[in-house]
């Protein structure tokens, strides 16, 4: 058993109001400091078995074709622990 | 410049009906050896300055109200690079 982590975010020339609703609450929250958050989606894929190379391959088809937009998100795949 | 990175992912006990949506889609894609998958949200937050202990606490402060809810969701605040 091992995990992989997909996290999907939008791309940074794509607007996102998600981010910016709660860049916009932090000060009001009393919060300083930051300049800016984008939010995205993070997915925890529990693998039967080793994560070979060619598991790694099948998460990345994975996160372009079902868990991405390619068009508006860029993603990252990596291995989070083996156990 | 430093980035700072809030994971929050619904807590094992709770249903997660967008990740069983994501992992019952899976074999009808012909993608197999996957156990379960659980579906969270992704902050990237972007600090003015310099990540010290004082900012990781608020960063930490910020994921309990404003970014998470506790009641369902566990949250991780990760440091992923200074600049």
């Amino acid at each position: 058993m091992a995990r992989v982590v997909v996290a999907v975010m939008p791309k940074p020339e794509i607007l996102d109001p998600q981010g910016k609703a709660v860049q916009g609450a932090l000060p009001r929250l009393g919060f300083t400091g930051v300049t800016d958050v984008r939010q995205g989606k993070r997915f925890e894929i529990e693998i039967d078995g080793e994560v070979t190379d060619a598991v790694i391959a099948e998460v990345e088809k994975m996160a372009e074709t079902l868990l991405s937009n390619p068009v508006i998100e860029n993603y990252t795949v990596s291995v989070e622990g083996q156990q």
